[in-house]
């Protein structure tokens, strides 16, 4: 029997067995959903091992385990470690939801619920890949599989755990399950995303709000010191003005070639209009230029009416998203020297400004243009799809595809075949069926096509 | 008997009404207190029929009750109108007192309770001074009393009150009951207070708070905007950059008579030091300059920890203070002009900022420096206390005194003896009863001097 014709008579058991693993509400950022995290990871151990993997194992960490398995029955073969993730995000708000969040629930050749799209449809595809392979005896890579539990809450310990595990985890390159594509009427392969840095300015004046009229004139205004140091960071021109933050950077190739409607994307988001860096179409800003986001900012009295108050103190955080060349550690140190060499001491004497460097990094990532496993996998989709896939990148970030390339000097293809506007992070997560079906061929075609002498790393 | 003699014998009996009154919670912002307010109301009114006024009446307005009442007997004498208010502010935080803020208590020579000091006891001095007067047959001034109860929540219906009862309320000048003096230390007399206007600034981007990976780069941050908008409204040096404002000010006047030590200020505030405008003192930027202060700013996330957002919104809140030559409407209206200016249409063609001028404006005010209820209350207090006392301003707003000036066409003679120390607005509020004494004298004796041939409006 080929994998093909094994695909097509299990096909609806592995449906089946997805809509089973999307009934555990596998939330990992909320602490009451503990019990279901630990049966989530059991449930996937035991299909790891039920589909013909072996050592299929729960591996605790500080936070929610990680599962692995292997099947390396291909000696001098390559081998690929797959990546996937079994943590959802959280269903609120729930009564947006058409269906329930946890039933996974068929309509118009669509599968809605909690995690279909991001990242257990995905997922379920490459197992049912690798199932029909191993089943049919046509597997002729070795395969390592490791499934976080702590995506969607920053993989915070994966960087320990892949350091800690290196020879188990060693491999040829790594094949990704998760990472959605850019659109649903257009093939793409992500071949980059952008790193993160982030700071939080806090500045302080008296040690409680005052009256505005009691003591107005007298002291220092913490929301004024903070408006004028982050107005600073940018210049008149919306561009960053923080001293040698470009340095390293550079040019940005044209995007010409990518179809984008920059007035279309701008009605979605309900703005008027697309707007920022001078000099970059609206892709090339998101996808190869960094930025300096503000995510929030507060201080003093925010409710109906008015309050006079001079607040004590007001505060900001900030982020910034990191292209190649940019490292976050001394992207966030010049932010914080730009910020304090700004403070108006002399100005503004009674206040105190605290500027921090958050413990929430990543470096950008791009894969080599010349990486032998994805020319592999835009070939199969071209096979697949009838349709070569358009390289693209991603202005978000995925901590994964560098920590894997530091920690074991491997590249991250994108594989997956769930699409970015599925709804994922949002109520009526959905996976297109289409998708499934079309994943599933690419993923056996891939997985027979990477055995030795196909690619190297 | 003297009226000096009466008191003698009926201080104690007038401070345990005092204290019956501040048992009676007349908290007039928030609603759950709206029993308690009417019966503050009817007790002020029997309490006024009891000392022997006439035409003891509450009230309505479209807020809390206004008591009135009168004692018209001392025909071709001059007719002194009484200003006070019987609401207090609200108790919380309620762990923080250390006797119940409801139950007004002595210790140490101090009452203690919500309201002794803001504006019960002042009140009790003067209402204790007018029943000594009558009950000795000593009153030889005309006498209109006017008790508000919405002080604590911007006096809003007083103006309309005033306007609508324009007839009833016509005097000679204005006594107020409160109004609390600057200092322990230093008989002081009140003679000018700030104006008052209020905006509101938000500034929108998307409809939504958006991913900042997935999107940052193609939208304008509205807390970007707002930080430039507002960052723009003062110069380099702290002063105001609003084209038009300081326009009308006079020279502000030198103020080096009044002693003020800056640091022990800064150090009561917890700051590390006094700051403002250039060129001028603390103390003349509190009473005789202007200020343009953020209440409250806020914007996307401001949890702990970090969330990659492009906020869809973000908002500030701005009052000012206002000095003679302003007027609350004009100020507002350029800064309203110069926000909406500066908004960078060129640069972040996807924002909106909706300016706001709010229903929330008082002019400054201040008494003419010939005005002969004012030489008389100096003249008064300085055979009490033994010193003459020192003219004074104050950096807060009385909206009363500019109603009543703009509707009756007469001017307020500041007469508390609370002092602004006494923690109103706050745990613990306090009324030195060394200050009711004092108090219950000098109110007795000016009212023994306001007769026919010795004051003029």
């Amino acid at each position: 029997v080929t994998p093909e014709a094994w695909l097509d008579a299990n096909e609806d058991a592995a449906l089946k067995t997805l809509k089973a693993f999307c009934a555990i509400p596998s939330v990992s950022t909320d602490p009451a959903y503990a019990t279901d995290m630990a049966n989530a990871a059991a449930f996937l151990a035991s299909h790891l091992t039920a589909i013909g993997l072996d050592h299929a194992i729960v591996r605790p960490t500080d936070g929610h385990s990680i599962v692995t398995a292997d099947w390396l029955h291909a000696p001098g073969a390559p081998t690929i470690l797959v990546y996937a993730h079994y943590d959802v995000q959280p269903p609120d708000p729930l009564a947006l939801w058409e269906s329930p969040p946890f039933t996974a629930t068929i309509r118009n050749d669509r599968l809605y619920g909690r995690g279909v799209s991001d990242d257990k449809g995905p997922m379920m595809v490459a197992l049912t890949a690798i199932a029909a392979r191993i089943a049919t005896n046509t597997l002729s890579v070795n395969l390592k599989l490791l499934i976080e539990g702590e995506e969607e809450c920053g993989s915070r310990n994966l960087n320990l755990f892949v350091a800690d595990h290196a020879a188990l985890l060693a491999a040829d390159w790594v094949l990704s399950a998760d990472g959605a594509r850019w659109r649903a009427d257009l093939p793409t392969t992500t071949v980059a995303s952008r790193g993160l840095c982030a700071l939080e300015v806090t500045v302080k004046g008296a040690d409680r709000d005052l009256h505005s009229g009691r003591y107005g004139g007298m002291v220092a205004n913490p929301v004024a010191v903070l408006a004028r140091l982050l107005a600073g960071l940018h210049d008149d021109a919306g561009g960053i003005a923080v001293p040698g933050f470009m340095d390293g950077i550079t040019a940005a190739i044209s995007l010409d070639d990518v179809p984008f409607d920059e007035a279309a994307q701008a009605a979605t988001l309900g703005a008027s209009a697309l707007t920022g860096e001078a000099g970059y179409s609206a892709l090339q800003r998101n996808w190869l230029r960094p930025t300096l986001e503000f995510n929030g900012i507060w201080g003093g009295y925010a409710g109906p009416g008015s309050k006079t108050v001079i607040p004590a103190v007001a505060g900001a955080k900030i982020t910034c998203r990191l292209v190649p060349g940019q490292e976050p550690e001394r992207v966030a140190k010049l932010i914080a020297t730009d910020l304090r060499r700004r403070i108006p001491h002399g100005v503004m004497p009674g206040v105190t400004v605290d500027v921090t460097i958050e413990d929430h990094e990543a470096m950008p990532y791009a894969i080599p243009d010349d990486h032998a496993g994805l020319a592999l996998a835009e070939a199969v989709v071209a096979e697949i799809e009838g349709r070569t896939p358009l390289r693209v990148r991603m202005g978000a970030t995925l901590p994964m595809c560098d920590i894997l390339r530091r920690r074991l000097g491997i590249d991250t293809v994108m594989f997956s075949f769930s699409t970015a506007d599925e709804d994922y992070h949002a109520p009526n997560e959905f996976f297109r069926l289409s998708s499934w079906r079309t994943g599933l061929r690419a993923w056996v075609t891939l997985l027979g096509r990477a055995g030795p002498g196909r690619t190297a790393s």
